[in-house]
């Protein structure tokens, strides 16, 4: 996350475009499920990590939170989401994840929707968010799926000579780490990470399970964007609710 | 686990051989973990949920257990069990896992050693575990990994003309349920679920997930079986530590 991609005039225009678009895959498989899972937030203290342009920190105002602290580094994103979704609940801080300087003990709910697999130091922000909840809060985020960050090269979906997907490719599963793209620019810096080191950092941390979720498209989703439906041939997200635990 | 290849008796003669050599994917990446992950076994009572030939039944005998329960549907892994891995501690019981009748609350560790994607029924086969368990008790298993029997069709290793492995294939990981593969014989049964449904159906049915391990071949591993090296590229197992939560 410190990488900040969001930065870079090239990347953000093209991104503002495409998550302008609601028919994207966010909007149709990630943010339906995070919605679904989220606790009622009704007075609720919510702490928004890695917020973007603010749709979700706005959504959990408009559920009802007392307060949503809704923290990015980028100052683009910032700006956006001050243009866009501003709301008396809610306070925007410019600053990278993994030096959030924040109250203890103080939130109900952390969200962070696809953030983390920009994170250089998982297990070091779970500490953090660990710190920063409440005993019996809830952290809920989601991620690129493991199997689809895990190969190092070339195209993850492999084609016939007419482009027709055959299947989806794995490969370097147990190299995690740096991993680097091109999306929109060059360069574009992701972590990859196993399932078992996702879920054991945050039971190691304090944390207990509550729900792991692989959002499927339905239907409509795929009458609304019909290549979406090769989403049913491979997990394309990994959602993770787990609870701070009580102290024993 | 109705399907009972293990009485077919071509497919037995090959199992038996694979099994009998100790360099195989079992005892170097699968075998090492389980026995890891199993909590101290002196005095316990010990539910072993498809024993096969009985080597990890014996195993715990050998590492104290007052008592194992081994149950297989396969009477030809029965009798092998019996002729090579008899203790005293040991009762080795013939039944299908659906259909196992076992006492209420009695044991303090479940233990079940890749045999849970040939279950059709997986939560109800996690209820009746449940139930044989005592409060604070530890169910601990492994299984194919999702990843390797999600496709339905065709080699899951792509390779060249030369043979080489390019890429692990991965396609239809949302369409749960049957599939079937040659394996020694032909039709042999087996069940693909989601990483998802695994866990979900233990959190959903009173255990909390204490540790996933997706577990690496080690130097000493690829020394002894090179190709095993490959099993860093995807992940090839899944194995899940619960405990039966206590009453709330």
């Amino acid at each position: 996350m410190k990488q900040n991609i969001y930065d870079n005039e090239v990347f953000f225009t093209n991104y503002k475009a495409l998550r302008e678009d609601p028919v994207n895959y966010n909007e149709l498989l990630e943010q339906p499920e995070i919605k679904r899972m989220l606790p009622d937030l009704k007075g609720k203290r919510v702490l928004d990590i890695g917020c973007g342009m603010g749709d979700l920190a706005r959504y959990c105002a408009e559920q009802g939170a007392a307060s949503v602290t809704a923290i990015d580094p980028s100052s683009n994103m910032l700006q956006e989401a001050k243009n866009r979704n501003s709301h008396p609940a809610i306070e925007y801080v410019q600053t990278a994840l993994e030096d959030a300087v924040m109250a203890s003990e103080s939130y109900d709910i952390a969200v962070s929707s696809l953030v983390m697999h920009y994170v250089a130091g998982y297990e070091a922000v779970i500490q953090s968010i660990h710190a920063a909840l409440k005993e019996g809060a809830i952290l809920l985020f989601s991620t690129e799926h493991p199997i689809g960050t895990a190969r190092k090269e070339g195209d993850k979906w492999i084609t016939d000579a007419e482009g027709n997907r055959l299947h989806f490719a794995v490969d370097n599963y147990h190299e995690q780490g740096r991993r680097e793209t091109k999306w929109y620019v060059d360069g574009v810096i992701y972590y990859h990470r196993s399932i078992a080191a996702l879920c054991n950092g945050l039971i190691r941390n304090g944390f207990s399970l509550e729900e792991v979720i692989e959002p499927i498209p339905d239907k409509a989703a795929i009458a609304k964007l019909p290549r979406i439906e090769h989403e049913l041939r491979r997990p394309s997200f990994l959602i993770l609710k787990a609870r701070k635990a009580a102290r024993p």
